[in-house]
C-alpha cells in the first residue's frame, strides 16, 4: 500500500448538506486544492464564488482527487455516489483514499470499501459526531474504521474537520461504534423527556427539573442543549426525529445481526415513530417530549407558567 | 407556622448507614447539638466516640431535637421510624420539623406530613443525590418539597449536608422529582450497557467505545465514574442494582398513578429485575452491562484484551 | 381442621358488582342459606325482593355464615372487609370458611389468610375468569389456592358459581396464578392492537384482519370477542382499561418480587397507561387499539369503509 | 389482462424445503404438469422419483410453466430467483403468473411484481400459514395480494394447497397482512413465557398454568401445541427462534415505513434476539420461555415435578 503523499493531495468533497457544506468549507480554508459536488446545484453556488472548483458528478470529483470525502444522508446514497452511474469508483485515481463520513450500515460500509480496494484504492468508514457550530470550527469528533496506515496518511485533511480522532478497528468499525454511540443519545433523550413530563405530572414545572438535572452529576453538554430546547420547543432542530428513526434503524438492524438485545433502544425506537407519525419528523427529536405529554394527557404549559422559582 | 428559631436548634438523625452516617457526620463537625440512632447499636459509636448523644429510640430522638432529619432504605421504615412504636410522634416537639432525606413514594411522604402537621410539627420530603464521597464533603445536592418558609427555616442546617437546595413544590415535590431524575441516571447506565456491548460485538473494544463517550456532548460526571465501572466489574458499588430495582419500582407505581407512559424506563426496570435474578443485587448496577453481555453471548473481554489502541 | 359439614352450611356473600352480583344469585337460585352485603345499598335490592338476608356490615354477614365469599375490586377493599372496623374478623364462627374471589395482590391474600388462621377460621384464594354471560350461568373458571382439603369441604358452593375448579397450591397461589394468566390476556390484546392497526396502515382493512385471525391457529373465544369489540368501539365495556391497569400494576409489582423479568408486559401496562391517560379508563380495554392508532396518525376507519371485501 | 387458462396450465415450484416439498406434492398429486426446482439437488430427488420433471434452474422451471410458485426463506432468496440469473424472469412465458408463498419483505414483493408486470407476466404474493402437517393434507391458509382477477384465474392452484384464500388487497398487501398476523403468534408465545415462568416462580407447576390457559378463553389451538411444546422442551420444532426472528426484523422494518408503533412487538423480538444469542437459534421459538426461565434465575424443573396435580 502506498497512499498518496500529502503535498500532492487534491481534495473531493460530495455532499454540501448542513453538515457537509461547514466541512468543505474548512477543507477550504485550510488550502486544499478541493473539487466539490452536490446534487442539487445550489448547494455548490457558495463553493463557485469562493473559487472552489464544482464538479459535474461523483465520477468527475474522483477524477481530480486523491482524497475523496463523502457527507450524505443515509446508505443508499453512498452505494448509489460511490458504485452508481458516474460514481466515484468510475474514474477513481490509483492509491486515492476515500473517506466516507456520513452514519450509515456497516455492512454497506464494507461492501463499499471492498469494491474500491478491488479498484485499487482505500476506503475509510469516519463517521463525526458534533453541532453545525463545531462542523463550523472544524472541531467534531471523528470515529475511523479501515487500515491504521491509511488513517495516517489523511489525518491532516481529518484534522481541518475534527479536533479528535479514534481509531475504532478496521472497515465497518468507524460505522459500528457511531450506531453504538448513538444509542446513548437516543435513550438520554427518552429518559429527558420521562423524567421532565412525570415531573411536570407531579406539579413540578420543567424548567425546575432541567434545572436540578443540569447540575447534577448527569449534566453533560448534550443534556444542557437538549433540556433548553425541550423547554423551547420552537428553537431551531439540531438533529430531527426522522433522522433518529434512521439512526434507530440502523442500529436494531446491526444489533439483530452482530446479536446483542437492545431493549430500551427498541422501545426508545418505537416512541421515536410515533413522534414521527405525531407529525414531529422535521423538527428536533427532542419533540419525543411532546408525544410523552401528548400521551399522559398533559397540556404543554406556556413559557410563563414553566418560569423558575 | 412558627419555625424554631436557629439559634436554638438542637438536631436529631435517625438512620446511619453508608450516606447517613456521612451526613450526621457534617452536622456533628458543624456544631449542631446532635443526637443520633439507628436500629444496629454498632452504628452509633462513632458518634458515641465522638461525644454526640445517642438516643435509644425514634421517639428518644424526637424528644431532644428541634429539628429530625431520617435517612433510611424505604417506605416502610420511614413509615415505622415516624408512625410506628416509640416512633418520632410519639414525643415530637411543637413547631418541631421532621425533614426526610431518603427516596421514597411520594404518597407515603404526604402521609406521614399529614400526620406531622396534625401534631402540631412541619415536615419536608428532601431526598440527596450524590456520592459518599460528596456527602463526606457536604456538597450533596437537596431536593426540597413543602413548605418554602419551613424549607428557609432549616437552611441552615440543609446546608451543612448540600451545597445546592432546590424548593420543588409542597409536600411530595421534592420525593416526585428526585424519582423523576432517577429515571435519567437509571436509562443512561443501561443505555451505556446497549452502547457498550453493541459496539463490543461489532469488534470495538470497551475501553475504546468509553473513550470516545468520555469525550463527547454525552460525557457526564455520571458517565465518566460509570464507564470506569464498567471497565472494572470488581470496583465497589456505588448505588447498588437491588436499590436501582427499589426505585425503578417506585417510579413506575407513581408514573402508573399520576398517568404518564415511561416505556423504556419500564424496560430498563425490568432488564434491572433480570440483573438481580441473576445474582447481581448487590454490585453496582453497572451489572446491567453483564446481563446484556451475557445475553449477547458475549464472553467478557479479560482486562488485557480491553488495552486502548 | 375441622371444616364445617355442606349440610349445616349458611353463605355469606360481600360484593354485588357486576360479576358479584351474578354470582350470588346463582347461590341463591342453587337454594343455599344466602345473606349478602355491598356498600352501596342500592345493589342489595334484588337480593332482598328475592328474600335473602341482607346484613348491615361485612361482621353481620360473618356472624351468619359458615361460608363467607368475597367478590371486590381491589387488595385494599378486600383489607377492609376482612380486617377493617366492622369487618369480617369481628364475628367470624369457628371453623369458617372465607373465600376471596377477587383479583388481588397474592400478598395481600397470605396476610388476610393469616389473619383468619389466627381467628380459628380458614381461607382460599379463589379468583375468578370469565365473562358475565358465564358468570350468570354459574360457568366460570375458578382457581384456588390454600388447603385443599378446605377447597374440598367448599366444592359444592364453588360448583354453583363456576364450572372449573383448578388448585393451585398453597394460599396466594390461587392469587398469583390468576395474575399470570391475565398476562396472556392483556398481551394478546396489545398484539391484536399492532397487528390490526400496522395492517390497517398498510392497506388491509381491519375487518380482513380480523377475520384471517380469527380462522388460524391463533383463534381463541378471546380474540374473537375483542376482536369484534376493536371493530365496533362502542360495545358495552367487558372489561375496562383502568381494570387492566389494575391488574397490570400487580402484576409487575408480583414479577418484580419474585424475580422474573417481563418486558413484554410491562410495555403493554405503558400502553394501557397512554390508554387510561387519553380518557379510555371506563372503556373496554381494547381501547388500546385507538392508542396505537392515534400514535400511527391513522384516522379511523368509519364503518362503511371496513366493510369486508 | 388475459390469465392463461386452467386447462392448459404447467405448475412449476421453486424451493423445496419443509414446507415447500409438501405443498409441491400436493399439486403432483392433484395431476398437475408440474416442474420442480431446488438449488440443493437432493431435495428434488423425490420428486424425480415420483416422475415429476425436476429443472435445471429458476429459468427453466418458467420455460415450461404457466403459473411458477416459489416458497424460500427469505426476501434474497425471492429476488435472487426471480430477478438473479438464470432466473425466472429469464425465460417467463407471455401471461404466466408467478405465486410467491413465501414470508417476505412487502417492499421487495411489489418490486419484484412490478419486474414481472414489465415483462408481460402477473404477480401474487401468496403467503401462507399453517404447520407441516396442514401442508402436507393441503389445508394451508393463504393470504394473496395482486389483482383479483389473476388471483381468480390461479384459484384452482391455490385450493390443492390451502383449504382457505383470503384476497387482501393488491401488490405486497399479502406479505404486509401475513407479518401482521405474525405478530400475534409471536407477542402470544412471548406471553405463555412470560406467565408460565411467574407462576412457576410463584410456585405453581407449568403443567397447572397450561391447563388452566388450556381451558380458558384464550386457549387456541396455536396456545394448545405450543403450550405443550413449553412443556416438553426437547420436542421437534415447528417454526424456529432464527425465523422468528427474521420474521420480527422484517415486522420493524415494515412498522417504521408505515409509521405504525409495535413497542410490544419491538420488545419481543430483543427477546428473541436472547434466545438466539443463547444458542437457541434451530429451536423452536418457544424456547423464549427458556430465557425468561434463566433470566429469572430459575431451574427447569425436570418431568417429575411438573405433574399436574
Amino acid at each position: 500500500m502506498s497512499p498518496v503523499q500529502p503535498a500532492a493531495r487534491a481534495v473531493g468533497f460530495i455532499g454540501l448538506g448542513r453538515m457537509g457544506s461547514r466541512m468543505a468549507m474548512s477543507l477550504a480554508r485550510a488550502g486544499f486544492s478541493l473539487t466539490v459536488y452536490d446534487r442539487v446545484v445550489d448547494s455548490s453556488r457558495p463553493f463557485a464564488a469562493a473559487g472552489v472548483t464544482v464538479a459535474s458528478s461523483p465520477a468527475d470529483v474522483a477524477s481530480r482527487s486523491d482524497v475523496i470525502i463523502t457527507m450524505v444522508p443515509d446508505s443508499a446514497a453512498v452505494e448509489a455516489i460511490v458504485l452508481g452511474e458516474s460514481g466515484v469508483l468510475d474514474s477513481l485515481r490509483p492509491g486515492a483514499v476515500l473517506i466516507d463520513m456520513s452514519t450509515i450500515d456497516p455492512n454497506v460500509s464494507r461492501k463499499v470499501a471492498a469494491a474500491v480496494r478491488e479498484r485499487g484504492g482505500h476506503m475509510l468508514d469516519a463517521p463525526v459526531s458534533g453541532s453545525i457550530a463545531l462542523a463550523e470550527q472544524g472541531q467534531l469528533s471523528i470515529i475511523v474504521g479501515g487500515d491504521p496506515a491509511v488513517c495516517d496518511s489523511v489525518r491532516d485533511v481529518l484534522l481541518k474537520i475534527g479536533s479528535r480522532i479514534t481509531h475504532a478497528g478496521p472497515n465497518g468499525a468507524g460505522a459500528s461504534l457511531k450506531l453504538a454511540v448513538n444509542i446513548v443519545g437516543g435513550l438520554t433523550m427518552q429518559a429527558l423527556a420521562e423524567s421532565i413530563v412525570l415531573a411536570e405530572r407531579a406539579g413540578v414545572s420543567p424548567a425546575v427539573t432541567v434545572d436540578v438535572l443540569s447540575n447534577s452529576a448527569l449534566a453533560s453538554p448534550f443534556l444542557k442543549y437538549k433540556a433548553a430546547q425541550l423547554l423551547e420547543p420552537l428553537a431551531p432542530a439540531a438533529f430531527t426525529t426522522a433522522m433518529m428513526q434512521k439512526d434507530f434503524g440502523l442500529v436494531l438492524q446491526m444489533a439483530r445481526e452482530v446479536g446483542v438485545p437492545v431493549p430500551a433502544t427498541a422501545v426508545a425506537s418505537e416512541v421515536v415513530t410515533m413522534a414521527c407519525a405525531l407529525g414531529f419528523g422535521a423538527q428536533d427529536f427532542a419533540a419525543v417530549a411532546e408525544v410523552i405529554r401528548t400521551l399522559s394527557g398533559t397540556v404543554r404549559p406556556t413559557k410563563a407558567d414553566t418560569g423558575n422559582e
